[in-house]
């Protein structure tokens, strides 16, 4: 297993992918950032290991590390043990889950390759919020979507909050981003995808009618504001919306999405 | 409308109902806990100004208190104006939404009243997290349940935290207490309701299966953990599971929820 390393430094430099985490979250140049892939708690941490994200390192109180005993056997990386005080001071605040695994990022999924191998995919507008994010991933792993395509203005997936609130499913559904915003919608097409944009307007077809469960299909999901921009909408083949009572204005983009995801498995 | 009174006195005492909120979280007798019902921001005071819960005050910056103007015109209670600064150190931390309305609880709803008016119902056992029980009755707005009924184990519904998450909503879905549980589920049987369980285990009907939108269910629905208790199982009429993923152990309950009650809905 991981090679256990006890820390009782608190400036010990062997876990500064470790350090500051909250403060990092606005730092893309660190930990939680852009750089490194940060996990929490054994169930997430074992998510990462099973993952294609090369772990670097654990960190950990001695009772989680060792819960993950198993989950390490073939692991040649260091897993650091400290403390709970000391580990609250490295990481910046108390963490109730234990343990922590820092990975490097994997290379980008190419876009196409995703489609290629997809039946059923979301596809992002403007999901800038981190927990949206992460929730959205979760829904999309429990409910059986292929991979997630990011189009314009959405956040960075491996941010910590999200991985956390994903329950470390956005290390498991493939994900990759779109670099042309809408025009790259395309390769969907290419694929005999068909592109259903869900939003509330008029002339959208309830989810439960627009046979979502047959062929290759691609949801497009826009923010809870604002929702898809015009251009997506025009770019999709079918508008779908979610029948909702009288003086309810939207659900959550994660549930609006856990919706259409289900409508989509058809099981 | 709401005669507008300026408070610039950190320690004025008519603005005692707003003070030192997240303390009060934590304590019953204090505004947000079981004493008064607090709502935050325009739209959720507006559902408050909308609901049976008597308003006893507003307060907030002139801006916000006067986007309230319309929904505010007939009603005969203070609005106290301050500027951001003073708010802030009021209310104990700084609130975005600019604008806050506190008031007093309604008479608790009769479960059998609320079952014989109702024709879907949520039942919830063992919710103790305010914002799942806050998204719940968020989703349960959206999608056309008529009520909730609260089994053992729930939290109070009206905690602050609760009623910003629900945007308000369950200041309009009408619940009440199941004292006796799951006994009281007779309530249900008695008025010719199904009960649905939703639970994972083996002998469940796939959601899509189980003809949850004819005649009158309810759905009783579990905490993410543990699950509902085999109590409450047993005193179904029926298991229903929402089919998922393998290696995706559960959805968030709100989530589960918006599934299920949009399988009720039958739209």
């Amino acid at each position: 297993m991981a090679q256990m390393v006890e820390i009782s430094d608190v400036d010990d430099p062997r876990v500064d992918d470790f350090r500051d985490l909250s403060r990092a979250d606005r730092r893309p140049d660190r930990p939680g950032g852009r750089g490194l892939v940060i996990a929490e708690g054994v169930v997430v941490v074992e998510r990462l290991l099973a993952s294609p994200y090369p772990v670097r390192a654990l960190f950990g109180v001695r009772r989680r590390v060792e819960d993950l005993a198993e989950a390490t056997a073939d692991l040649d990386v260091p897993a650091y043990v400290a403390d709970a005080d000391v580990m609250a001071r490295v990481v910046g605040f108390h963490l109730n889950r234990g343990v922590l695994a820092v990975a490097d990022r994997a290379p980008a999924v190419d876009p196409a390759e995703l489609v290629a191998r997809s039946r059923r995919l979301a596809v992002l507008e403007g999901i800038g919020d981190h927990e949206n994010l992460g929730a959205l991933f979760r829904n999309a792993a429990a409910l059986g979507v292929d991979g997630v395509l990011l189009g314009a203005g959405c956040s960075d997936p491996l941010y910590r909050r999200s991985v956390r609130v994903s329950m470390g499913h956005v290390l498991r559904v493939p994900f990759a981003h779109l670099e042309t915003w809408p025009e790259d919608l395309k390769l969907l097409r290419d694929e005999g995808f068909r592109i259903a944009a869900l939003t509330p307007r008029g002339d959208s077809k309830a989810l439960r009618d627009a046979g979502l469960d047959q062929g290759r299909v691609a949801v497009l999901l826009g923010s809870e504001g604002p929702g898809l921009t015009d251009e997506a909408i025009e770019a999709a083949d079918v508008a779908v919306r979610i029948p909702m009572a009288e003086g309810v204005d939207s659900l959550n983009v994660a549930t609006a999405g856990a919706l259409t995801f289900h409508a989509l498995s058809g099981t």
